[in-house]
């Protein structure tokens, strides 16, 4: 458990923010706890305060094998603004588990804690993949035909075709790597599937995904609809477009379950009726389960980024740190340096564009 | 149910394509007998082939007592681009349904056949209002507080902050004539309900929104879930966001109502509950019953236009119906009109831009 003694610098799978999310460090250990079964040979950096989390690891036999403690004496505040974040935040768990990504100690690293700050910082310390224009958030979410990956979910609330095509890259390595998809369907969302539709930047992206010098398996436009259909792997949209659409169809779903919940408890009937059809419908429930689709990943930097919910439990940050091991072990990060040399090689005119310098807020 | 022997221009409440839609015009019809329970001082010009029409409308007593017919010998089929419609179609039940529009004799249409003719005809032929830059197609949707509205969904795919208050103005105008609500609440979709969340077009338009001059009952900014949670009554957004959104929403019930079907019908002791809970289930289909929902409404042209689905039945196109006639009977043009001037007397600065030309496509 200890840094090793001849003080070389140790390559570790993950860097964990224990400090970070509504109930830390308690349900970041056990969701270590748990991701430990499955992750036996991962080796994490915990970063927060030493004497807690000796205290907590001792009781955590299978993480505590796992793990080396480095001590941070600050934790960053919920509600604290990225720019405070960033010039005070510099001994906090959640900066020195970004600072152990930024020199290499680290494959990548997963918190549950303030959102922005995490982007942000990330975003600045660990720095954005030379041959990309901006980072996208992605995540995991449930359709009729199995996960769909969804990107960008408001990293970049303007997005032109060149970021758009780039996402496609991302998001094509990303469901490799994490759905174990061996050639993952890519969906560009639009008003209508039909090749006029849309404005002239979905056009101008799809053209150039179309023409298959990137080697990705291509489907064409998609519409809101398909998302929850499954009609590909992999959504592909705008930050705007992309934060919008994850949440009303989050909305959707709630509203749904919310209106069962009434139904089921209106009439005595409808209650027996429930208590019958329990045991199906919870297969439904956990088919749904928020905390398996836990976890949002910030995509293009030079290290992995997962972003876990602040309020989930240990089995939701047993989840996402299940995807960030995905991503450190199975080649996330060189799967987009091929993808884009690919593009490069046979860049055709709408590429010729520069990428756009990295958004720095 | 003849034409007035005097020759006099008579003023129709509504005129109908009655060959547009799947079951022309048949459920067309059926769905008028609807409507006339509930409208029995409306008139309306019935426009298609005379013989057919005669025939079906001496089967249907009631809507033969509100309907004129108009002869049209052609019927624009649901495939033909709005650019051919445009040139060949003018002696079709649609195009003289929208030209007795034009020239004053009904104040509204209703159409369920082709979707992009009707959208291209209406607004080249009726015109949008002089006030208006861009006119915005709207629809009601579920919400966990009643019924929501939301504009625009997809005719215009870029739009500027001025376009987005005029989506504002014009959905509190609907909302008031349609769903006879005192003072709509309105709300601008974004990714974040922070004021500085979103690009410079919702902040431009949520600032001029927020000054109180065009007394709309402003919320601010929300989010996706706050759609189907009905936060508000008007949402407002461009459309190409809006179109993902009413789309995303509902793949996203259609989803869940199908894993439920799966649900039923996967044990012995599932389908008994599925029984007994039937009769509160059913509320619960009614509530979230499509045809309560048909009909997407274009805004801002001189006169009323709605469409119907084109697979609706009769149930479905009498509630098209009933919203172009609360349109007609409310006032819902010359809201519109009160709203453009209030705003336009204390125009603060980001409305001194003038109006984009409407988009003539």
């Amino acid at each position: 458990m200890a840094v090793p003694a001849d003080g070389s610098i140790r390559r570790f799978s993950l860097a964990i923010d224990a400090m970070g999310g509504d109930h830390a460090p308690d349900c970041i250990l056990d969701g270590l706890e748990l991701a430990a079964e499955r992750h036996p040979q991962a080796q994490f950096l915990l970063v927060g305060d030493e004497a807690k989390l000796r205290d907590a690891l001792a009781r955590r036999p299978r993480a505590a094998k796992l793990c080396v403690i480095r001590h941070a004496p600050d934790a960053i505040p919920g509600d604290m603004k990225p720019t405070v974040a960033l010039r005070q935040g510099r001994k906090s768990s959640m900066r020195l588990a970004i600072d152990a990504v930024a020199n290499g100690e680290a494959a990548g690293v997963v918190s549950a804690g303030n959102t922005g700050a995490l982007l942000a910082l990330a975003k600045i310390v660990i720095k954005t993949m030379p041959e990309i224009g901006r980072p996208a958030l992605a995540a995991i979410t449930p359709s009729a035909r199995g996960d769909v990956v969804m990107l960008d979910l408001g990293a970049n609330v303007q997005c032109d075709a060149r970021n758009l095509i780039e996402f496609a890259i991302m998001g094509d390595a990303f469901a490799r790597a994490v759905l174990g998809l061996p050639s993952p369907t890519i969906g560009l969302l639009n008003v209508g599937s039909e090749e006029l539709k849309g404005d002239d930047r979905v056009r101008q992206a799809a053209e150039v995904l179309r023409d298959g010098h990137a080697q990705l398996n291509f489907h064409g436009f998609i519409e809101g609809h398909d998302i929850a259909a499954g009609t590909v792997d992999v959504v592909v949209t705008d930050g705007f477009t992309g934060n919008v659409a994850l949440k009303t169809g989050e909305g959707a779903l709630k509203l749904m379950r919310d209106l069962l919940r009434q139904v089921f408890t209106s009439t005595i009937p409808a209650r027996v009726g429930y208590l019958l059809a329990r045991p199906a419908l919870e297969r439904l429930r956990e088919w749904m389960d928020p905390r398996r689709y836990n976890g949002a990943i910030l995509l293009g930097l030079n290290g992995v980024v997962v972003k876990s919910h602040g309020g989930t439990d240990a089995t939701g940050f047993a989840h996402a740190v299940d995807v960030a091991m995905d991503m450190v072990t199975h080649g996330f990060t060189q799967s987009i340096r091929e993808g884009l040399s690919r593009l490069a090689t046979h860049a055709a005119a709408p590429l010729a564009v520069p990428p756009i310098a990295a958004q720095q807020d």
